[in-house]
Protein backbone atom coordinates (compact mmCIF):
# COMPACT_ATOMS: atom_id res chain seq x y z
CA UNK A 1 0.00 0.00 0.00
CA UNK A 2 1.20 3.23 -0.75
CA UNK A 3 0.35 6.93 0.71
CA UNK A 4 0.41 9.81 -1.65
CA UNK A 5 0.11 13.09 -0.16
CA UNK A 6 -0.05 15.57 -3.37
CA UNK A 7 -2.73 15.61 -6.01
CA UNK A 8 -0.81 15.70 -8.85
CA UNK A 9 0.73 12.46 -7.87
CA UNK A 10 -1.99 11.08 -7.53
CA UNK A 11 -3.55 12.33 -10.35
CA UNK A 12 -0.49 10.62 -12.67
CA UNK A 13 -1.04 7.19 -10.90
CA UNK A 14 -4.90 7.34 -11.67
CA UNK A 15 -4.59 8.47 -14.76
CA UNK A 16 -1.64 5.88 -15.50
CA UNK A 17 -4.24 2.93 -13.67
CA UNK A 18 -6.95 4.55 -16.67
CA UNK A 19 -5.10 4.12 -19.93
CA UNK A 20 -4.31 0.78 -18.39
CA UNK A 21 -8.13 -0.50 -18.18
CA UNK A 22 -7.80 -0.72 -14.59
CA UNK A 23 -11.20 0.34 -12.82
CA UNK A 24 -10.64 2.65 -10.18
CA UNK A 25 -13.20 2.39 -6.45
CA UNK A 26 -12.28 5.35 -4.45
CA UNK A 27 -13.95 5.46 -0.44
CA UNK A 28 -13.42 9.17 0.90
CA UNK A 29 -13.10 9.30 4.19
CA UNK A 30 -12.29 11.69 7.15
CA UNK A 31 -10.03 9.01 8.61
CA UNK A 32 -9.96 7.70 12.40
CA UNK A 33 -11.43 4.49 10.45
CA UNK A 34 -13.97 2.49 12.23
CA UNK A 35 -15.64 -0.71 11.07
CA UNK A 36 -18.06 0.78 8.83
CA UNK A 37 -15.42 2.44 6.75
CA UNK A 38 -13.96 -0.93 6.29
CA UNK A 39 -16.97 -2.35 5.35
CA UNK A 40 -16.99 0.65 2.85
CA UNK A 41 -13.72 -0.73 1.38
CA UNK A 42 -14.32 -4.10 1.29
CA UNK A 43 -17.41 -3.53 -1.01
CA UNK A 44 -15.31 -1.19 -3.27
CA UNK A 45 -13.11 -3.97 -3.80
CA UNK A 46 -16.24 -5.32 -5.75
CA UNK A 47 -16.50 -2.20 -7.88
CA UNK A 48 -12.48 -1.59 -8.97
CA UNK A 49 -9.55 -2.65 -9.50
CA UNK A 50 -7.28 -0.38 -7.51
CA UNK A 51 -8.79 0.69 -4.01
CA UNK A 52 -7.93 4.10 -3.04
CA UNK A 53 -8.89 5.43 0.22
CA UNK A 54 -8.87 9.48 0.65
CA UNK A 55 -8.31 10.85 4.74
CA UNK A 56 -8.86 14.44 4.77
CA UNK A 57 -10.61 16.52 7.24
CA UNK A 58 -12.26 18.71 5.29
CA UNK A 59 -12.43 22.41 6.77
CA UNK A 60 -15.51 23.75 4.50
CA UNK A 61 -17.59 21.28 5.42
CA UNK A 62 -17.69 21.90 8.92
CA UNK A 63 -19.49 25.29 10.24
CA UNK A 64 -17.79 28.12 12.87
CA UNK A 65 -18.32 26.76 16.41
CA UNK A 66 -18.25 22.80 14.47
CA UNK A 67 -15.58 20.02 15.73
CA UNK A 68 -12.87 20.65 13.10
CA UNK A 69 -10.04 21.01 15.26
CA UNK A 70 -10.95 18.28 17.40
CA UNK A 71 -12.41 16.00 15.00
CA UNK A 72 -10.51 12.46 15.88
CA UNK A 73 -6.67 11.94 13.93
CA UNK A 74 -4.98 8.86 14.03
CA UNK A 75 -2.95 8.18 10.28
CA UNK A 76 -0.91 5.94 11.50
CA UNK A 77 -3.46 3.19 12.78
CA UNK A 78 -5.49 4.71 9.92
CA UNK A 79 -2.98 3.67 7.49
CA UNK A 80 -2.83 -0.08 9.03
CA UNK A 81 -6.12 -0.76 8.77
CA UNK A 82 -6.60 0.00 4.98
CA UNK A 83 -3.45 -1.70 4.46
CA UNK A 84 -5.12 -4.83 6.00
CA UNK A 85 -8.32 -4.29 3.97
CA UNK A 86 -6.15 -4.51 0.75
CA UNK A 87 -6.18 -0.71 -0.12
CA UNK A 88 -3.92 -0.08 -3.41
CA UNK A 89 -3.29 4.41 -2.43
CA UNK A 90 -4.10 6.16 0.88
CA UNK A 91 -4.69 9.93 -0.69
CA UNK A 92 -4.02 11.51 2.74
CA UNK A 93 -3.67 15.58 1.24
CA UNK A 94 -2.52 18.47 3.70
CA UNK A 95 -5.36 21.12 3.82
CA UNK A 96 -2.95 23.16 2.10
CA UNK A 97 -2.78 21.23 -0.76
CA UNK A 98 -5.97 21.22 -1.28
CA UNK A 99 -7.47 24.65 -0.76
CA UNK A 100 -4.29 26.61 -1.44
CA UNK A 101 -3.90 30.12 -1.21
CA UNK A 102 -6.46 32.50 -3.18
CA UNK A 103 -8.80 29.37 -3.31
CA UNK A 104 -12.39 30.76 -4.38
CA UNK A 105 -14.35 27.79 -6.04
CA UNK A 106 -17.15 25.56 -4.59
CA UNK A 107 -19.84 23.33 -6.13
CA UNK A 108 -23.15 23.52 -4.17
CA UNK A 109 -26.69 21.79 -4.78
CA UNK A 110 -29.64 23.43 -4.15
CA UNK A 111 -33.19 21.75 -3.02
CA UNK A 112 -31.92 18.80 -1.15
CA UNK A 113 -29.17 20.36 0.73
CA UNK A 114 -32.24 22.61 2.64
CA UNK A 115 -34.10 20.36 5.33
CA UNK A 116 -32.68 17.97 8.13
CA UNK A 117 -28.57 18.76 8.27
CA UNK A 118 -28.79 21.34 5.94
CA UNK A 119 -30.35 23.50 8.24
CA UNK A 120 -28.58 23.62 11.20
CA UNK A 121 -25.57 22.85 9.17
CA UNK A 122 -25.68 25.89 6.48
CA UNK A 123 -22.28 25.48 4.33
CA UNK A 124 -21.92 21.88 5.69
CA UNK A 125 -23.02 20.19 2.01
CA UNK A 126 -21.45 23.12 -0.08
CA UNK A 127 -17.85 21.54 1.63
CA UNK A 128 -18.89 18.20 0.54
CA UNK A 129 -19.91 18.34 -2.59
CA UNK A 130 -17.35 20.64 -3.56
CA UNK A 131 -14.49 18.55 -1.98
CA UNK A 132 -15.75 15.14 -3.55
CA UNK A 133 -15.76 17.06 -6.99
CA UNK A 134 -12.38 17.61 -6.12
CA UNK A 135 -11.69 14.22 -5.23
CA UNK A 136 -12.82 12.89 -8.35
CA UNK A 137 -11.11 14.98 -10.49
CA UNK A 138 -7.92 13.71 -8.62
CA UNK A 139 -8.50 10.42 -8.22
CA UNK A 140 -10.91 9.73 -11.47
CA UNK A 141 -12.56 7.15 -10.13
CA UNK A 142 -15.26 4.89 -12.14
CA UNK A 143 -17.04 4.19 -8.63
CA UNK A 144 -16.80 5.50 -4.94
CA UNK A 145 -18.45 4.02 -2.00
CA UNK A 146 -20.76 5.87 0.65
CA UNK A 147 -22.33 4.89 3.67
CA UNK A 148 -26.12 5.08 4.31
CA UNK A 149 -25.45 6.61 7.40
CA UNK A 150 -25.35 10.04 6.01
CA UNK A 151 -28.05 9.65 4.33
CA UNK A 152 -28.61 13.20 2.70
CA UNK A 153 -25.06 13.29 1.79
CA UNK A 154 -25.65 10.34 -0.21
CA UNK A 155 -28.27 11.65 -2.02
CA UNK A 156 -26.60 15.11 -2.27
CA UNK A 157 -23.90 13.33 -4.24
CA UNK A 158 -26.54 11.05 -6.52
CA UNK A 159 -27.83 14.89 -7.23
CA UNK A 160 -24.84 16.33 -8.21
CA UNK A 161 -23.14 13.66 -10.08
CA UNK A 162 -26.31 13.72 -12.07
CA UNK A 163 -26.87 17.11 -12.53
CA UNK A 164 -22.72 17.60 -13.40
CA UNK A 165 -22.80 14.61 -15.67
CA UNK A 166 -19.95 12.92 -13.73
CA UNK A 167 -18.91 9.40 -14.84
CA UNK A 168 -18.95 7.77 -11.61
CA UNK A 169 -21.00 5.23 -10.42
CA UNK A 170 -22.15 5.91 -6.77
CA UNK A 171 -22.49 3.10 -4.58
CA UNK A 172 -24.36 2.98 -1.30
CA UNK A 173 -23.58 1.12 1.73
CA UNK A 174 -26.01 0.30 4.37
CA UNK A 175 -25.23 1.23 7.96
CA UNK A 176 -22.99 -0.73 10.39
CA UNK A 177 -23.80 -0.58 14.06
CA UNK A 178 -22.19 -1.42 17.19
CA UNK A 179 -23.57 -4.89 19.42
CA UNK A 180 -26.13 -3.02 20.85
CA UNK A 181 -27.40 -0.79 17.78
CA UNK A 182 -25.44 2.25 17.85
CA UNK A 183 -24.52 3.50 14.34
CA UNK A 184 -20.46 3.16 13.85
CA UNK A 185 -19.54 6.95 13.47
CA UNK A 186 -16.11 8.58 14.74
CA UNK A 187 -17.66 11.05 16.29
CA UNK A 188 -18.56 7.63 19.00
CA UNK A 189 -15.08 8.32 20.50
CA UNK A 190 -16.54 11.59 21.81
CA UNK A 191 -19.15 9.95 24.03
CA UNK A 192 -19.06 8.89 27.98
CA UNK A 193 -20.29 6.04 28.93
CA UNK A 194 -23.70 7.46 30.37
CA UNK A 195 -23.46 9.62 26.85
CA UNK A 196 -23.19 6.66 25.14
CA UNK A 197 -25.95 4.26 26.81
CA UNK A 198 -28.80 7.78 25.81
CA UNK A 199 -26.98 7.45 22.33
CA UNK A 200 -28.71 4.26 21.87
CA UNK A 201 -32.23 5.39 21.75
CA UNK A 202 -31.46 6.79 18.33
CA UNK A 203 -31.37 3.25 16.86
CA UNK A 204 -33.82 1.80 19.40
CA UNK A 205 -36.32 5.15 18.07
CA UNK A 206 -35.94 3.86 14.77
CA UNK A 207 -36.69 0.12 15.45
CA UNK A 208 -40.07 1.06 16.96
CA UNK A 209 -41.17 3.42 14.18
CA UNK A 210 -40.34 0.03 11.71
CA UNK A 211 -42.21 -1.65 14.27
CA UNK A 212 -45.03 0.66 13.83
CA UNK A 213 -44.85 0.81 10.13
CA UNK A 214 -44.68 -3.54 10.01
CA UNK A 215 -48.07 -2.93 12.22
CA UNK A 216 -50.46 -1.13 10.04
CA UNK A 217 -49.14 2.71 10.77
CA UNK A 218 -49.29 5.01 7.73
CA UNK A 219 -49.60 8.30 10.02
CA UNK A 220 -46.57 10.34 10.07
CA UNK A 221 -47.45 12.44 12.74
CA UNK A 222 -47.87 9.17 14.95
CA UNK A 223 -45.00 7.69 14.07
CA UNK A 224 -42.60 11.04 14.81
CA UNK A 225 -44.53 11.41 17.81
CA UNK A 226 -43.49 7.98 19.09
CA UNK A 227 -39.95 9.09 17.59
CA UNK A 228 -40.23 11.97 19.68
CA UNK A 229 -41.04 10.89 23.28
CA UNK A 230 -38.56 7.82 22.99
CA UNK A 231 -35.79 10.32 22.42
CA UNK A 232 -37.10 12.91 24.88
CA UNK A 233 -36.96 10.52 27.62
CA UNK A 234 -33.22 10.40 27.71
CA UNK A 235 -32.20 13.68 29.85
CA UNK A 236 -28.24 13.90 28.04
CA UNK A 237 -30.04 14.01 24.43
CA UNK A 238 -31.21 17.14 22.49
CA UNK A 239 -33.01 16.31 19.57
CA UNK A 240 -32.00 18.50 16.42
CA UNK A 241 -34.83 16.93 13.82
CA UNK A 242 -36.81 14.02 13.48
CA UNK A 243 -37.96 13.40 10.57
CA UNK A 244 -40.00 11.30 7.13
CA UNK A 245 -38.54 12.48 4.05
CA UNK A 246 -38.84 11.03 0.74
CA UNK A 247 -35.48 9.35 -0.22
CA UNK A 248 -34.85 10.21 -3.56
CA UNK A 249 -36.15 14.08 -3.33
CA UNK A 250 -36.17 14.21 0.87
CA UNK A 251 -39.36 15.99 0.33
CA UNK A 252 -41.60 15.47 3.36
CA UNK A 253 -43.81 13.18 4.06
CA UNK A 254 -46.98 13.00 5.94
CA UNK A 255 -48.46 9.29 5.38
CA UNK A 256 -46.45 6.53 4.66
CA UNK A 257 -46.92 5.63 0.85
CA UNK A 258 -43.74 3.97 -0.21
CA UNK A 259 -40.38 3.33 0.88
CA UNK A 260 -39.84 6.55 3.92
CA UNK A 261 -36.70 7.89 5.06
CA UNK A 262 -36.78 8.44 8.91
CA UNK A 263 -33.93 10.38 9.19
CA UNK A 264 -32.77 11.32 12.77
CA UNK A 265 -30.20 13.56 14.17
CA UNK A 266 -29.92 14.34 17.92
CA UNK A 267 -26.91 16.05 20.49
CA UNK A 268 -25.58 13.71 23.31
CA UNK A 269 -23.64 16.25 25.16
CA UNK A 270 -21.73 18.93 22.45
CA UNK A 271 -21.87 15.74 20.10
CA UNK A 272 -23.84 15.66 17.04
CA UNK A 273 -24.93 12.14 15.67
CA UNK A 274 -27.12 10.92 12.98
CA UNK A 275 -28.71 7.84 12.27
CA UNK A 276 -31.62 6.73 9.94
CA UNK A 277 -33.85 3.78 8.30
CA UNK A 278 -35.73 3.71 5.18
CA UNK A 279 -39.03 2.55 6.65
CA UNK A 280 -41.00 -0.21 4.16
CA UNK A 281 -43.72 1.43 2.43
CA UNK B 1 -17.51 14.29 -38.88
CA UNK B 2 -20.34 13.36 -36.35
CA UNK B 3 -22.58 15.48 -34.71
CA UNK B 4 -23.74 13.89 -30.98
CA UNK B 5 -26.75 15.09 -29.27
CA UNK B 6 -26.77 12.77 -26.26
CA UNK B 7 -24.66 13.06 -23.23
CA UNK B 8 -24.27 9.34 -22.74
CA UNK B 9 -23.26 8.83 -26.26
CA UNK B 10 -20.43 11.73 -25.92
CA UNK B 11 -19.20 10.38 -22.85
CA UNK B 12 -18.98 6.96 -24.25
CA UNK B 13 -17.24 8.14 -27.65
CA UNK B 14 -15.07 10.00 -24.97
CA UNK B 15 -13.93 7.22 -22.86
CA UNK B 16 -13.06 4.80 -25.65
CA UNK B 17 -10.61 7.53 -27.34
CA UNK B 18 -9.01 7.66 -23.77
CA UNK B 19 -8.93 4.05 -23.56
CA UNK B 20 -6.91 4.36 -27.12
CA UNK B 21 -4.49 6.84 -25.90
CA UNK B 22 -6.37 9.40 -28.11
CA UNK B 23 -6.40 13.24 -27.07
CA UNK B 24 -8.93 15.13 -26.77
CA UNK B 25 -9.12 18.65 -27.22
CA UNK B 26 -12.86 20.73 -26.72
CA UNK B 27 -13.76 24.05 -28.12
CA UNK B 28 -16.79 24.79 -26.31
CA UNK B 29 -19.11 27.58 -28.09
CA UNK B 30 -22.76 29.16 -28.42
CA UNK B 31 -22.70 28.46 -32.18
CA UNK B 32 -23.12 30.93 -35.02
CA UNK B 33 -19.86 30.63 -36.08
CA UNK B 34 -17.23 32.90 -37.19
CA UNK B 35 -13.78 33.06 -38.37
CA UNK B 36 -12.53 33.73 -34.51
CA UNK B 37 -14.39 30.27 -33.50
CA UNK B 38 -12.52 28.78 -36.65
CA UNK B 39 -9.48 29.73 -35.67
CA UNK B 40 -9.64 28.28 -31.72
CA UNK B 41 -10.36 24.65 -33.66
CA UNK B 42 -7.29 25.36 -35.98
CA UNK B 43 -5.44 26.17 -32.93
CA UNK B 44 -7.24 22.55 -31.08
CA UNK B 45 -5.53 20.71 -33.35
CA UNK B 46 -2.62 21.58 -32.01
CA UNK B 47 -3.12 20.25 -28.86
CA UNK B 48 -5.57 17.08 -29.36
CA UNK B 49 -6.16 13.84 -31.95
CA UNK B 50 -9.83 14.45 -31.63
CA UNK B 51 -11.55 17.90 -31.87
CA UNK B 52 -14.65 18.21 -30.09
CA UNK B 53 -16.90 21.03 -30.71
CA UNK B 54 -19.91 21.99 -28.31
CA UNK B 55 -22.97 24.28 -29.76
CA UNK B 56 -24.92 24.71 -27.18
CA UNK B 57 -26.81 28.47 -26.27
CA UNK B 58 -26.36 27.85 -22.24
CA UNK B 59 -29.79 29.11 -20.49
CA UNK B 60 -27.85 29.61 -17.57
CA UNK B 61 -25.58 32.06 -18.14
CA UNK B 62 -28.23 34.54 -19.15
CA UNK B 63 -29.98 36.80 -16.99
CA UNK B 64 -33.70 37.84 -17.42
CA UNK B 65 -33.85 40.32 -19.87
CA UNK B 66 -30.81 39.43 -21.61
CA UNK B 67 -30.66 37.78 -25.18
CA UNK B 68 -31.12 34.32 -24.26
CA UNK B 69 -34.21 33.55 -27.39
CA UNK B 70 -33.06 36.03 -29.86
CA UNK B 71 -29.17 34.59 -29.80
CA UNK B 72 -28.53 34.27 -33.30
CA UNK B 73 -28.51 30.09 -33.97
CA UNK B 74 -27.67 28.34 -37.29
CA UNK B 75 -26.96 24.74 -36.98
CA UNK B 76 -26.52 23.74 -40.67
CA UNK B 77 -24.14 25.90 -41.56
CA UNK B 78 -22.13 25.55 -38.22
CA UNK B 79 -21.91 22.19 -38.74
CA UNK B 80 -20.32 22.66 -42.44
CA UNK B 81 -17.58 25.01 -41.04
CA UNK B 82 -16.55 22.63 -38.34
CA UNK B 83 -16.27 20.41 -40.98
CA UNK B 84 -14.03 22.14 -43.00
CA UNK B 85 -11.88 22.60 -40.28
CA UNK B 86 -11.79 18.84 -39.45
CA UNK B 87 -13.52 18.31 -36.43
CA UNK B 88 -13.78 15.28 -35.33
CA UNK B 89 -17.35 15.81 -33.52
CA UNK B 90 -19.84 18.55 -33.03
CA UNK B 91 -21.63 17.82 -29.34
CA UNK B 92 -25.09 19.72 -29.81
CA UNK B 93 -26.88 18.77 -26.62
CA UNK B 94 -30.45 19.99 -26.11
CA UNK B 95 -31.38 22.14 -23.09
CA UNK B 96 -33.33 19.45 -21.99
CA UNK B 97 -30.69 17.11 -22.21
CA UNK B 98 -28.14 19.33 -20.25
CA UNK B 99 -31.21 20.43 -17.62
CA UNK B 100 -33.11 17.71 -16.92
CA UNK B 101 -36.38 18.47 -14.78
CA UNK B 102 -34.92 18.85 -10.97
CA UNK B 103 -31.85 19.98 -11.73
CA UNK B 104 -30.33 22.18 -8.82
CA UNK B 105 -26.38 21.83 -9.45
CA UNK B 106 -23.85 24.69 -9.79
CA UNK B 107 -20.17 25.85 -9.55
CA UNK B 108 -19.15 28.97 -8.75
CA UNK B 109 -16.09 30.72 -8.39
CA UNK B 110 -16.21 33.41 -6.23
CA UNK B 111 -13.66 36.36 -6.14
CA UNK B 112 -12.74 37.10 -9.90
CA UNK B 113 -16.36 36.52 -10.70
CA UNK B 114 -17.57 39.76 -9.32
CA UNK B 115 -16.05 43.15 -10.71
CA UNK B 116 -16.53 43.79 -14.29
CA UNK B 117 -19.09 41.66 -16.72
CA UNK B 118 -20.20 40.02 -13.20
CA UNK B 119 -21.18 43.25 -11.57
CA UNK B 120 -23.92 44.11 -14.83
CA UNK B 121 -24.50 40.34 -15.34
CA UNK B 122 -24.99 38.62 -11.74
CA UNK B 123 -25.92 34.90 -12.46
CA UNK B 124 -23.64 34.94 -15.67
CA UNK B 125 -20.39 33.27 -14.50
CA UNK B 126 -22.30 30.76 -12.72
CA UNK B 127 -23.99 29.58 -15.67
CA UNK B 128 -20.71 29.56 -17.44
CA UNK B 129 -18.74 27.57 -14.89
CA UNK B 130 -21.20 25.03 -14.64
CA UNK B 131 -21.72 24.64 -17.98
CA UNK B 132 -17.83 24.30 -18.94
CA UNK B 133 -17.66 21.71 -15.65
CA UNK B 134 -20.57 19.55 -17.39
CA UNK B 135 -19.00 19.67 -20.80
CA UNK B 136 -15.78 18.60 -19.60
CA UNK B 137 -17.32 15.70 -17.56
CA UNK B 138 -19.18 14.69 -20.15
CA UNK B 139 -16.27 15.65 -23.11
CA UNK B 140 -13.29 14.51 -21.22
CA UNK B 141 -10.64 16.59 -22.66
CA UNK B 142 -7.20 17.01 -21.87
CA UNK B 143 -7.45 20.39 -23.43
CA UNK B 144 -9.63 23.33 -23.86
CA UNK B 145 -9.21 25.93 -26.05
CA UNK B 146 -11.00 29.34 -24.92
CA UNK B 147 -10.79 32.99 -26.74
CA UNK B 148 -9.18 36.26 -24.84
CA UNK B 149 -12.15 38.41 -26.29
CA UNK B 150 -14.19 37.05 -23.03
CA UNK B 151 -11.18 37.55 -20.82
CA UNK B 152 -12.65 37.31 -17.67
CA UNK B 153 -14.68 34.07 -18.57
CA UNK B 154 -10.96 32.47 -19.55
CA UNK B 155 -9.89 33.85 -15.92
CA UNK B 156 -12.46 32.43 -14.50
CA UNK B 157 -12.58 29.09 -15.75
CA UNK B 158 -8.81 29.22 -14.88
CA UNK B 159 -9.47 29.64 -11.41
CA UNK B 160 -12.30 26.73 -11.56
CA UNK B 161 -9.96 24.28 -12.83
CA UNK B 162 -6.93 25.08 -10.76
CA UNK B 163 -9.66 25.10 -8.05
CA UNK B 164 -11.32 22.03 -8.69
CA UNK B 165 -8.11 19.56 -9.85
CA UNK B 166 -9.87 19.57 -12.94
CA UNK B 167 -7.42 17.18 -15.37
CA UNK B 168 -7.22 19.83 -18.33
CA UNK B 169 -5.26 21.80 -20.00
CA UNK B 170 -6.84 25.74 -20.86
CA UNK B 171 -5.38 27.16 -23.68
CA UNK B 172 -6.42 31.13 -24.32
CA UNK B 173 -6.10 32.48 -28.10
CA UNK B 174 -5.75 36.31 -28.38
CA UNK B 175 -8.84 37.85 -29.96
CA UNK B 176 -9.45 37.57 -33.94
CA UNK B 177 -10.48 41.21 -35.23
CA UNK B 178 -12.51 42.07 -38.18
CA UNK B 179 -10.28 43.91 -40.80
CA UNK B 180 -11.47 47.16 -39.70
CA UNK B 181 -10.39 46.04 -35.93
CA UNK B 182 -13.73 45.10 -34.35
CA UNK B 183 -13.73 42.30 -32.25
CA UNK B 184 -15.56 38.96 -34.07
CA UNK B 185 -18.57 38.20 -31.98
CA UNK B 186 -21.72 36.56 -32.97
CA UNK B 187 -23.45 39.62 -31.41
CA UNK B 188 -21.93 41.46 -34.19
CA UNK B 189 -24.70 40.13 -36.26
CA UNK B 190 -27.14 42.40 -33.92
CA UNK B 191 -25.53 45.74 -35.57
CA UNK B 192 -26.77 48.05 -38.13
CA UNK B 193 -24.61 49.81 -40.11
CA UNK B 194 -24.29 52.96 -38.28
CA UNK B 195 -23.86 50.49 -34.87
CA UNK B 196 -21.43 48.89 -36.98
CA UNK B 197 -19.26 52.03 -37.07
CA UNK B 198 -19.78 52.85 -33.17
CA UNK B 199 -18.95 49.93 -32.17
CA UNK B 200 -15.19 50.15 -33.70
CA UNK B 201 -14.67 52.94 -31.04
CA UNK B 202 -13.73 49.98 -28.90
CA UNK B 203 -10.76 49.00 -30.52
CA UNK B 204 -9.89 52.58 -31.62
CA UNK B 205 -9.57 53.04 -27.75
CA UNK B 206 -7.39 50.35 -26.87
CA UNK B 207 -5.37 51.21 -29.69
CA UNK B 208 -4.78 54.55 -28.10
CA UNK B 209 -4.87 53.41 -24.49
CA UNK B 210 -1.56 50.89 -25.26
CA UNK B 211 -0.07 54.07 -27.40
CA UNK B 212 -0.16 56.10 -24.48
CA UNK B 213 1.65 53.43 -22.40
CA UNK B 214 4.20 52.92 -25.19
CA UNK B 215 4.58 56.75 -24.79
CA UNK B 216 5.13 56.03 -21.30
CA UNK B 217 1.95 56.96 -19.77
CA UNK B 218 1.31 55.53 -16.33
CA UNK B 219 -1.31 56.83 -14.48
CA UNK B 220 -4.32 54.58 -14.74
CA UNK B 221 -7.09 57.16 -14.65
CA UNK B 222 -5.27 59.22 -17.32
CA UNK B 223 -5.72 56.42 -19.59
CA UNK B 224 -9.25 55.97 -18.47
CA UNK B 225 -9.80 59.17 -18.98
CA UNK B 226 -8.95 59.09 -22.83
CA UNK B 227 -10.44 55.83 -23.46
CA UNK B 228 -13.77 57.31 -21.73
CA UNK B 229 -13.60 60.08 -23.91
CA UNK B 230 -13.20 58.25 -27.22
CA UNK B 231 -15.90 56.04 -26.46
CA UNK B 232 -18.36 58.82 -25.51
CA UNK B 233 -17.76 60.86 -28.49
CA UNK B 234 -19.78 57.97 -30.02
CA UNK B 235 -23.73 58.98 -29.16
CA UNK B 236 -25.18 55.10 -30.28
CA UNK B 237 -22.85 54.00 -27.77
CA UNK B 238 -23.17 53.59 -23.97
CA UNK B 239 -20.21 52.65 -21.59
CA UNK B 240 -21.20 49.99 -18.65
CA UNK B 241 -17.23 49.51 -18.04
CA UNK B 242 -14.31 50.88 -18.80
CA UNK B 243 -11.32 49.34 -16.23
CA UNK B 244 -7.76 48.36 -15.95
CA UNK B 245 -7.12 45.20 -14.30
CA UNK B 246 -4.53 42.26 -13.42
CA UNK B 247 -4.44 40.00 -15.83
CA UNK B 248 -4.56 37.01 -12.79
CA UNK B 249 -6.46 38.34 -10.01
CA UNK B 250 -8.58 41.33 -11.89
CA UNK B 251 -7.82 43.15 -8.97
CA UNK B 252 -8.10 46.58 -10.02
CA UNK B 253 -5.02 48.81 -11.09
CA UNK B 254 -4.25 52.11 -10.88
CA UNK B 255 -0.52 52.64 -12.00
CA UNK B 256 0.67 50.68 -14.74
CA UNK B 257 3.78 48.44 -13.49
CA UNK B 258 3.39 45.39 -15.52
CA UNK B 259 0.95 43.79 -17.68
CA UNK B 260 -2.39 44.85 -17.62
CA UNK B 261 -5.52 44.33 -18.83
CA UNK B 262 -7.90 47.29 -19.80
CA UNK B 263 -10.72 45.46 -20.54
CA UNK B 264 -14.27 47.20 -21.85
CA UNK B 265 -17.95 46.44 -22.07
CA UNK B 266 -20.32 48.60 -24.33
CA UNK B 267 -23.62 48.80 -25.27
CA UNK B 268 -24.41 49.72 -29.02
CA UNK B 269 -28.25 50.26 -29.48
CA UNK B 270 -29.12 46.97 -27.27
CA UNK B 271 -26.20 45.29 -28.26
CA UNK B 272 -23.47 44.64 -25.23
CA UNK B 273 -20.45 44.25 -27.07
CA UNK B 274 -17.14 43.60 -25.08
CA UNK B 275 -12.78 43.86 -25.74
CA UNK B 276 -9.92 44.49 -23.96
CA UNK B 277 -6.70 44.69 -24.64
CA UNK B 278 -3.45 43.73 -22.12
CA UNK B 279 -0.99 46.41 -22.25
CA UNK B 280 2.38 46.10 -21.53
CA UNK B 281 3.73 47.08 -18.66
Amino acid sequence: MRIIERVTEMQQQAESWRREGRRIALVPTMGYLHEGHLTLMREARNHGDEIVVSIFVNPTQFGPGEDFERYPRDMARDELLAGEVGVTVVFAPSVREMYPDGYQTFVEVMEVTRPLCGRSRPVHFRGVTTVVAKLFNIVKPDAAVFGEKDFQQLTVIRRMVDDLNMDVQIIGHPIVREEDGLAMSSRNAYLTGSQRGAALSLSRALGEAERMVHGGERRGAVILDAVRSQLGSEGELRIDYAELRDPDTLENVTEIRGPTLLALAAFVGQTRLIDNRVLPG
